[in-house]
């Protein structure tokens, strides 16, 4: 299986993209991986490796570019040559920590939609407390959303966490403001029926306060709203970690109480810790396309690659354009 | 001052709603209170006070009752009881930690809205790292919001934070997935040239990862959005608390560490403890409808009742009035 991978997109490219490749190739036998990006500046980090093969870029597609047009412009970047190595079947997936809406216009131009996929959808494994973790998805790749998207969303997603993450029939929820059926505005309303509809094991809604104790595998949302709720939980984690080092560094009594506690709070903030469960993925697309974060470590490059390695070997896309198929043709016949 | 208070809402009641009554009557010598509720259950709790009055309901609106029906139909409950004061004015403002639908409902039927003012809108201040707080509204009183409302939810907003939490110019924020000009879904987009467009001190969008560093002084989104954001926020803190005190009790070295940074610890939770601020206020009324958390102590009632206080001294609603005259009469100019 063939993998492109962009050297020079996050905030620790190419140093931790590199090691994420290398931890990567030691760990899977069956991958090869084309690394795209700026030579000189990859190369201090580099090694041979067989199943390696570095392809010099003139062009960098920067966080600040302009998601609508970075990567047709950039014909020679990074991010712009590992989505062409995706439509010339020279890779089978990519994978970028670089500019989100760059990456997702470019993938939705180059490698394109899956035919019948009304909008593709931006999807993340997010912690649990019992450490099984959930989808969810719109996280923003649609600012707004139909219902009829939301029901593709969890088509979608179930195929994902059936396939990647080896759930028998994934319990799915509706983000809403409240668990009763009747609840919420008319998106959600209209969304709650329609999967009713389908044949997914459809819990009804869920509520945001809910999501860490893993009330459901997959969650769907439109994209404003997932982005909202993603970033809540994001934002609140970090502060209340850095509020609790804070407190723990304040007197030599809390250091010294720090320190004995130092591997329970390392496990608790591992439990938090999404660069385990990979990076984001475009689902509705007619390939894999991987967006590891901004502030990926190696650790997290190497979760991702991971990642578009399970979505390749279990046929994810060519999966969810079969049911997506299924879908329009009992629309149709209805 | 006379403040109208249900004896009956929320999780302690009426232990805590009673405890929280004698703790104002305390600290604030120019309000007197009347307290709705069954005798019977609350006789326990209480004492003589010159400046508390205890009216005896039959009835009592649950949890579960139907929140658009519940007033008007449980018409000698403590609930119904203490709106029907603020209407004939014996109460210059009510409160109650029961059922947040039955009350917003009723607080609308019956206390009726500002004119001029579309929505009412649910607001509470939450909390931020520096200790002063933000207001963020709607918190669910629409699920739907059109640009308009968002405008007038920030003139409201404005309004309370200069009186009640005497800051000058807050800094109004409206929440996005983004933080530049042109982000966002057609809502957000249209609402934040009306925002621009008003003589507050707008900062733009703000995202809701930064929420909790204080970016703004009053937050506006539509109820949806801000319900979940608002979830997202108590549930993250809630699960990572829980997780924490779970890790720390979880051996003889942790227990013994955990008794090191008690102090410490607490004063954390303490400044994510949102019960300080006081409830959340249904803007737009005719008069302060307040409702305090379900799972209020009589700390958090104190802070309540605080509130109403703060509102009606600073004749909050009478200034909404006017500001909302104001407006209307330029947009009638237009």
């Amino acid at each position: 299986m063939k993998l492109a991978i962009d050297g020079m997109g996050g905030d620790h490219a190419p140093q931790s993209i590199i090691e994420g490749v290398f931890l990567a190739l030691e760990d899977f036998p069956t991958i090869e991986i084309q690394l795209y990006g700026q030579q000189e500046k990859m190369v201090p980090y580099l090694k041979e490796h067989p199943r390696l093969k570095v392809i010099d870029c003139s062009e960098v597609v920067g966080g600040d570019d302009d998601p609508a047009r970075a990567v047709r412009r950039k014909k020679d970047s990074s991010m712009a040559k590992i989505l062409d190595a995706v439509v010339t079947n020279e890779a089978d997936a990519c994978l970028s920590a670089g500019n989100t809406g760059a990456l997702m216009a470019g993938g939705l131009y180059k490698v394109g939609r899956i035919e019948g996929v009304a909008r593709p959808a931006l999807a993340t494994t997010l912690p649990t407390v019992d450490g099984q973790g959930f989808l969810m998805l719109d996280l923003g790749a649609n600012a707004e959303a139909k219902p009829e998207h939301l029901q593709q969303y969890a088509i979608m997603g179930d195929i994902y966490v059936k396939k990647v993450r080896a759930q028998q029939a994934p319990r799915v929820g509706l983000l809403n403001i409240g668990t009763e059926d009747n609840k919420g505005n008319e998106l959600t309303k209209a969304a709650f029926t329609l999967l009713k509809e389908t044949e997914l094991n459809f819990e009804g809604n869920v509520e945001a306060r809910e999501l860490l104790n893993g009330v459901a595998d997959v969650v769907v949302t439109d994209g404003f709203t997932g982005n909202m709720v993603l970033k809540s939980l994001e934002g609140t984690a970090g502060t209340i970690f850095s509020m609790l080092k804070e407190a723990l560094m304040a007197t030599t009594k809390s250091k010294f109480a720090a320190m004995l506690v130092k591997n329970d709070l390392r496990s608790l903030k591992d439990k938090m810790d999404y660069t385990e469960y990979g990076g984001a993925a475009l689902f509705g697309l007619q390939a894999p396309v991987i967006k590891a974060h901004g502030s990926s470590n190696a650790k997290a490059i190497y979760s991702a690659i991971r990642q578009a390695h399970m979505m390749v070997e279990h046929d994810v896309c060519a999966t969810i354009k079969d049911a997506i198929a299924k879908q329009q043709h009992v629309k149709e016949n209805d």
